[in-house]
């Protein structure tokens, strides 16, 4: 284990003093303790509860040993100096780690340090005040599990041995406690009257909105955690499935265009919209209920902390009214519509018949959004309209453009994993509303002429940027923008892919927001139950300070941006900005297949198409497929379907920090064809997995309430002989841009450009760099194993490489 | 889906109306209704929840379709004869049969049939009773996500709306219903003195026991589910790992001895103890409680029903005395202690040194046990001594006899996937006392005494039945079993291997005690949240009429076997008894390699040695040994290292039903050696996947309480081209038993049979059954990859097939 905390405020004895008494470590009976062992121990019979016996907690206390000699509780009992190695002794027990397993009894500061753990600046021989200080920041120090000690407490009981002794909400170290009842949270469904009707039937669309919130709201307001999740209503994955396209079709000449961006700008027509319906009464008090509702384990955490938790689906949700669109403006609509409720702007009703108007009385306004994918891309649309009430953003892989996450420089681009997937696919798949069954029937027709509009508009046939895709681009409002935003994205995430988090990091740079980025190692994944990183906890200072208003420092405590290494098992780093190269450093391809500083002349060819066999196999198994394209054995099918240049080893470390471009002049043996490009990282090493691996350990969110599991990524039990580090593909046609479709001859050199996904990649001293080019893309691309034959010129190719020294 | 449920209690008006009444759907405002329509809007306004307002539930009701005409609302209100046709199309979507996706509105009752969904026997015009009888058959059927719909509607808050207004414990068709408070349960910790002293210390053991029970039991005695988890505070994987056995070491000749049983016979020498603890007062106040237990999910759900639910780890475990024996008598004993506890006839204290007495006053006497694997062993272990109060054990994947699962006929025999563990590791592994480091250093030279002692008694270097095995062989004692044994395995669990189910369930067949038996086609799996079997209705239906004395009828109503088919999906079937063949076959290799009625002379021979890095790759990677040795290609390396014989594809589908039992005559080329047999199913075709699926749907155990994750065996995607039966594995000098040592020449013959674990294999028509005879199992016996050659004698040898006709 090696720790990464980044969310522990600052303190001194004051305040360590202030908020033990708080959390009702010190108290009247501590006043009159003169000796630091007497303190220690009265801390610790307070930490095993005091719903149990002294008996109890005695036999807890002596279970631990205070050195190799004595148990910590006849060394306290002595009352004998306390010393700082005791003090750590015992505290690495607390935190769960074990003696002669895990550290040695003589050398727990060694032990601390090493596990990246805070030690407390205090004497050798510790007084009162250092083992006030030590204790305090003890609390606030991860244990082996991935959570701090005083969160431990809490899932052991400690705050919920006597909740209503506590302040609500409780502060400390500028995070917020878990002191709320979750076994009595309240439980009510609403339906907020959007301003749109996306089914046309006359009416305002209502969206049905499930709230969670500790009962104390009633009588103090709290603050939101909103999630819209499309999904949380259900799925028809039977219906995505049977949608889902064809990719093995062929790729076609397209007639060339000379659009320029106004050619294809959205416009924003807006038609007449159903007057609202007319209030016929007020209430306080719901009429629905929710069971169990698809949760996120984050907001579970909130929940404990008197945070509201409020889902909502969006339109053609189950029981909520309108059509599915995927990312539109109108689905940005109905995520403000939410928020403007929350923040009393808005009117929901407590059914859908009785206009009996219901108000968020219980919310202080302030909100955040949280949620990955498709849940983190709607907060990125509710935040470009600059929605008033929406205080900050905690976005994990989003989409920051849809247009680059179903296509690529005019071509089709699958997100990873889901070949043939489309925008028409996930409106099909999330329109829940259908599992009513009387409007799945009453629907039935314009849903379909709905969805045929999402599927002439996406426009698969061409592949270009066009006005379909140019309404699902939240990159435009950007600048509207006022929310704090904290972003979240994994390098290795193939299905929304980095480019969507740099592009809305780089167009929100010039705002004067807050602005947070952590890049992790992971695919598409949560990292809200690491070993090694305190997310969690970061969140909590973040929301504590922003819907709290509670001034802990969490902009400055929190780092601008942190990555995770790519080499090292738990290892993070802190930086001021992503995309810093120290310089750009341009190689070129040559005739012996390197990456040389000087150009050289010549072409290197390679065709497309594979035989039938193989292709049936690849369409199978992308990780084959990636194999024989990656690796430059001579046995291997795909000898002629790509060609490779790499760098010599590398002679130290260095940082890929941003996105490679790289420069093309090339020819096609058809009027059409695309180019891939890949960099890979050459070298038999272990690599970290991308996906985390549960730890075999509960994380509680609370006491008795809500767990996740702990998780890390680790390093691969074998070698493996290189990996992925970006990609691009471009339509050859698409020279110019992704709208404007130039004109392409068979056998004709074009230049061309194309940027890889944006990354950060530590290439350790030994390794080779290199460029795969090819054509199609199996996992991605659209796959008609046509017979074209590509050529590259060498002497006006390049890739440019943005480099960061280690 | 395809549905089995075998816990439906009969039922008729009487009964429906008493208990309809019972769960609150008829009442007073029931007893004016005249019409059927009125009635099921009653019932569908009630299952909406009476704390949701009319209109809310209006819309959910609206939201139905009863035909293609008319949603639920509208027809219902019309108040027209009810057709059995609108009857069931409403009841489907009740069970979240989704119109359109999953069946068609106008063919219910088809659906129902196909989906194995019980159809109430009711007139096509229902009339009241027939609305009655339906509503009740409806509300125990399962939906579309494995649970009842009474569960479905108390996990939305059927009951929790008002949990006081329903008697506790309430039963409906012969279940328990979740009418108990789980935010409210007691949560304490007890120490048992039981009669051992296994450390040593001068002092009878505590065992620190967790008991979860409803507030209820305060004042109404309760019954107990008892689970005995030696994990369950915790292992020591590392200690484990470090203890793991070298596998790659050689096969050595054996000392011959004359040993008879009585040779081997463990003795019962009983030491003095120390005497019982003076008991200095009597309290019904537990001084400890406990957090987060770790729990199984079928206890979770019977803790909704009332049931108290107690788990205690046993000697040497984390915060109990004693130390770890890996199955011995001790172990039974701290088993037993717990349930004497329970049953009143056993001191427990509220901590470990003041000698105050607690008793289990809240518990009915009533006790069963639950849980896998080593839990479910000690079950066996407990049911064995007879103990008063056990009324039934739940016993899943369970040992009944711990030479079954370390060794075989001679050999040391790693459970699957684990190569190199033995009782030792177990031991060492489990030792969580040690997690307490007051109590690591305290023992740890009487610790690591006890360990040799295991180490030295398991006899790795003979692979022997001895002593020590024989006093942890729970078969010799099974003819004291006072329990009703309900026993679960799966065919495919190479860890727990069938012969453990299999001996037990021989061994019971005699007593007088109900038995049941399911065989599932899994590994080492839990059944508890399947699509396809009522698993957890079964074990409640069984629980109601053990530990809470109502007449139900459970023993008629759950068949004696029941057997999940090999061939399909979600398909059980119900007999008698298992190993119940028609005829046995038996079976010749040939010199042709086949399997044939009449015998053939000659001899075939194998090797046991591959060069060096297949033998690296195999013990790496045992699914490539598997391949290798049972695809009889000619280009593989181990293509001399087994022989292969084949019957002709059958001509139709039979069942191999209990233990094949092969017959050889064969030498080895040096005066040691081993033989392994594996039966073979051979055919190209789809086969059910091993591990269990998630279907991505939440199984709710009661109301907002623990959840689990509903699974299903699926098809694989992919047809493979054969697939194991059974194996066995014999040491040539154990001709005669696992004992007896006799001796052995090199090259020469000797006869010897062997059974294979059983099964209940279903082989389809057209496939091949194949005897595959090698030696070395890379991943279960030891590898010492030795010069050896083995010859069988065709003409002595055969195999003999318990045949049941399909």
């Amino acid at each position: 284990m090696k720790n990464h905390q980044y969310a522990i405020a600052d303190y001194n004895l004051k305040i360590a003093k202030k908020e033990l008494t708080d959390i009702h470590f010190l108290d009247k009976s501590t006043d009159d303790i003169k000796k630091p062992a007497e303190l220690l121990k009265t801390f610790l019979l307070k930490a095993f509860l005091d719903s149990q016996s002294l008996t109890i907690r005695g036999q807890q206390i002596a279970g631990m040993m205070a050195s190799f000699e004595e148990n910590a509780l006849s060394f306290l009992d002595k009352n004998a100096p306390l010393s700082k190695i005791g003090f750590y002794n015992i505290a690495l027990q607390l935190l769960h780690f074990q003696v002669g397993e895990d550290f040695l009894i003589d050398n727990p500061i060694t032990k601390m340090k090493d596990l990246n753990l805070p030690v407390a600046d205090v004497n050798d021989e510790m007084n009162l005040y250092d083992t006030i200080c030590a204790w305090y920041l003890l609390l606030n120090t991860h244990n082996k599990y991935g959570t701090t000690f005083v969160d431990d407490l809490a899932s052991k009981g400690y705050f919920a041995q006597n909740l209503n002794s506590f302040s609500k909400p409780l502060i400390f170290n500028g995070k917020t406690m878990p002191v709320y009842d979750t076994n009595n949270l309240i439980r009510e469904v609403v339906y907020v009257e959007a301003d749109q009707d996306t089914d046309n039937d006359g009416k305002l669309d209502l969206l049905k909105t499930e709230i969670i919130r500790p009962k104390e709201s009633n009588k103090n307001k709290v603050p939101v955690i909103f999630t819209n999740s499309p999904y949380n209503q259900g799925t028809n994955d039977k219906d995505g499935k049977d949608l889902t396209h064809n990719v093995n079709i062929g790729l076609q000449h397209k007639e060339p265009n000379n659009y320029s961006y106004s050619n294809i700008k959205a416009k924003n027509n807006k038609e007449k919209l159903p007057e609202p319906r007319t209030v016929e009464g007020k209430t306080r008090k719901a009429e629905q209920t929710l069971d169990r509702e698809l949760s996120y384990t984050l907001n579970d955490y909130f929940l404990a902390r008197g945070f509201a938790v409020v889902y909502s689906a969006g339109i053609g949700t189950y029981e909520s009214d309108g059509f599915r669109t995927t990312g539109d403006y109108d689905e940005t609509l109905s995520a403000t519509a939410v928020i403007e409720w929350l923040t009393g702007k808005r009117t929901a009703f407590t059914n859908k018949l009785d206009n009996n108007q219901i108000e968020a009385y219980w919310s202080n306004g302030n909100v955040a959004m949280s949620g990955r994918s498709y849940l983190g891309t709607l907060q990125i649309a509710a935040a470009t309209t600059g929605v008033e009430g929406l205080k900050t953003c905690i976005a994990e892989a989003a989409i920051s453009n849809w247009y680059d996450y179903y296509r690529e420089n005019g071509l089709v681009l699958a997100p990873g994993g889901f070949q043939g997937e489309d925008a028409d696919v996930l409106a099909a798949e999330t329109y829940s509303r259908k599992q009513n069954a009387s409007e799945f029937y009453k629907n039935e027709e314009a849903w379909q002429k709905q969805l045929a509009k999402i599927t002439e508009g996406q426009e698969r046939d061409t592949g270009n940027y066009n006005e379909f895709w140019d309404a699902r681009n939240y990159l435009k409002d950007a600048k509207n923008i006022k929310a704090d935003m904290f972003l979240i994205h994994g390098l290795n995430d193939d299905n929304v892919k980095p480019k969507n988090v740099e592009q809305i990091w780089q167009a929100i740079k010039p705002l004067n927001i807050n602005k947070k980025l952590i890049l992790h190692q992971g695919k598409h994944i949560y990292i809200n139950a690491f070993q090694s990183i305190d997310f969690t906890d970061m969140i909590n200072l973040w929301l504590t300070y922003k819907l709290l208003d509670v001034d802990n420092n969490a902009p400055e405590l929190i780092p601008n941006v942190i990555i995770q290494d790519n080499t090292k098992e738990q290892t993070w780093n802190a930086f001021n900005e992503w995309e810093n190269p120290d310089s750009i450093k341009t190689l070129h391809p040559s005739q012996n297949n390197e990456l040389i500083d000087d150009f050289d002349h010549g072409k290197k060819q390679f065709k497309d198409s594979v035989d039938s066999k193989d292709f049936q196999k690849y369409c199978l198994d992308y990780k084959k497929w990636r194999n024989d394209l990656v690796l430059d054995r001579e046995d291997n099918p795909l000898k002629d379907n790509r060609i490779i240049f790499k760098t010599a080893p590398a002679k130290e470390d260095f940082t890929i920090d941003g996105k490679v471009k790289i420069q093309l002049n090339a020819s096609a043996s058809q009027n059409f064809g695309m180019i891939s490009c890949m960099l890979v990282d050459y070298g038999n090493d272990y690599r970290l997995t991308e996906t985390p691996k549960p730890l075999g350990h509960r994380i509680n969110e609370g006491y008795l309430w809500r767990e996740d599991s702990l998780r890390e990524f680790k390093m691969k039990m074998q070698k493996t002989p290189y990996k992925e580090i970006a990609e691009g593909h471009i339509n050859m046609q698409n020279r110019s841009n992704s709208y404007q479709v130039d004109d392409m001859e068979a056998n004709a050199d074009y230049d061309m450009s194309l940027e890889l996904q944006p990354t950060f990649y530590h290439l350790l001293a030994g390794h080779q760099l290199g460029l795969v080019i090819f054509a199609t893309d199996f996992e991605n691309t659209v796959r008609g194993n046509q017979d074209i034959k590509y050529t590259i010129n060498l002497a006006e190719s390049n890739i440019q490489l943005p480099i960061r020294k280690q």
